[in-house]
């Protein structure tokens, strides 16, 4: 009767934070979006709209922008890491949680907690080895491998990979850890610092368009020959512009330069690199996907 | 009485073959190693030592160099996939030796047998998420992941990733598919051909050692963001030289600049970035752990 249950999920973003309550058929209910501010404030806005409808819920799933602690066995588990963004930095967040619920509690990164959600019911359903991209105001990924989140060392943070450079790309880079890595070069911060408009502001010929493919189809292949997915999702908001998903599989496939046949029908036969099934839902329905893995 | 059985295995190599038989407890029994030459006149070396020593023992297992196809729903299952050892391409490995043995068999690559044979028995006892590469004729690299090796799409190519270029350098690379992928940059015939000997006929001071150790440094820190390994095994003939370890250490904590405190006591009182435990074994070794997971 899983289908049945209620469960609510909490989706912790950079930018805005969308709490629901869903079904565990992945049928969301109810929904809200809340600006993301300080993480007091925030908390207050998500009490406030969450702790009235958890009558009747099975649990509370959270799935949260990195890095976090998420290994139970971590002192720090609940914690936020080393974030840009400075206020959430170690803010206990699994405790501010906990102070008004009692419910099983589930916590993730948003990507990993995406990644599932696909796997259960997105574009990636009947895979084992899948990984989840976001690109927008950061890029970020989780990796499910053999059916399970990755965490290991912290959890991937794939978005600090550095890309080779574009020889004709001398722009230094948003990230403070790193300058010039994959976010830094690539989010939509970048692009914007760099163009002075976001891709939907262009045109698909201007010079923009082939840069952040080639990037972004880089890490496509670095994500190819360690993750091995068979399903590799490109979701957030940058991905929003449908004319760059074609461009980034043809920059993969030029980096790869055959040594992967992506499209070799004993891979299976469909295209490996795709948009997410779940839409805006991604996160929330990984909250809620991390509940009913949990138990 | 898993230590009392006798297994089988055979560790393919680029330029040898080792071929042994081990307890399930991971004692060497008995062991050999022959030349690779072509597949044909391989196989019937490998044959030759080996089928009087089947008697008593449970299985056989078999760690390959990659590409090669180890998802038994392919019809490819078995073939040694597009190698630069063109003799090898294509070459039906699997079916070659089930010609003249009915044992069980269980194929995975050298690197992802390598990494459960470190679990099982060497230097990552007691980790879940592991990585295992060796820099060498070439650099491969195998993940285990929640416990398990990682396939997926193919599996895991690491040494076809790209660095970044350090800037006082402009040899091409060796890679035929790649040119100067971490493999054609930093395998053993790409610092023969740059420097024209290898490290371990070099001083501890000479630029080859800055260079190996920043390229792999930078291999360190894209499996750190990807797989997060707890345990990050450099082994190989290059890894020979104890000298490269350290400076290997190094160039992926400058590259990280923080961003993952790989001392961080939250992530375990260990060491990190490793060599093997189990040396020269680690492949004929890994070959045995397939049979026993397999079983």
């Amino acid at each position: 009767m899983t289908g049945k249950k209620r469960i609510a999920g909490i989706e912790l973003g950079g930018t805005k934070i969308v709490c629901g309550i869903a079904t565990g058929a992945g049928d969301v209910l109810q929904r809200t979006s809340i600006p993301t501010r300080g993480p007091e404030e925030t908390l207050i806005d998500i009490r406030t709209w969450l702790e009235p409808r958890l009558t009747d819920t099975t649990g509370l799933g959270i799935a949260s922008f990195g890095p976090v602690y998420v290994d139970p066995a971590s002192p720090r588990y609940g914690h936020i890491g080393t974030t840009p963004k400075t206020a959430w930095r170690d803010f206990d967040l699994l405790r501010a949680i906990r102070e008004w619920t009692e419910l099983p509690l589930a916590l993730d990164t948003d990507v990993n907690a995406a990644a599932l959600a696909e796997i259960r019911w997105g574009a990636a359903r009947g895979h084992d080895n899948v990984v989840y991209v976001t690109v927008g105001t950061g890029i970020g990924g989780g990796i499910v491998a053999n059916s399970r989140a990755v965490h290991g060392l912290m959890h991937p943070e794939i978005g600090h990979m550095k890309p080779r450079r574009l020889p004709d790309d001398d722009f230094d880079g948003l990230c403070p850890f790193h300058g010039d890595c994959f976010e830094g070069l690539a989010a939509g911060p970048a692009i914007q610092a760099r163009w002075g408009k976001q891709l939907n502001e262009l045109p698909a010929d201007h010079p923009a368009f082939a840069m952040e493919a080639d990037y972004l189809g880089q890490l496509a292949v670095n994500l190819l020959l360690t993750a091995s997915p068979t399903k590799l999702i490109f979701g957030g908001g940058v991905m929003s512009n449908t004319e760059l998903l074609p461009m980034v599989r043809d920059a993969a496939a030029r980096h790869l330069n055959n040594y992967l046949d992506l499209t070799d029908p004993s891979n299976g036969p469909e295209e490996p690199i795709v948009t997410p099934g779940l839409e805006s839902n991604a996160g929330l329905l990984g909250a809620v996907a991390l509940v009913i893995d949990a138990s």
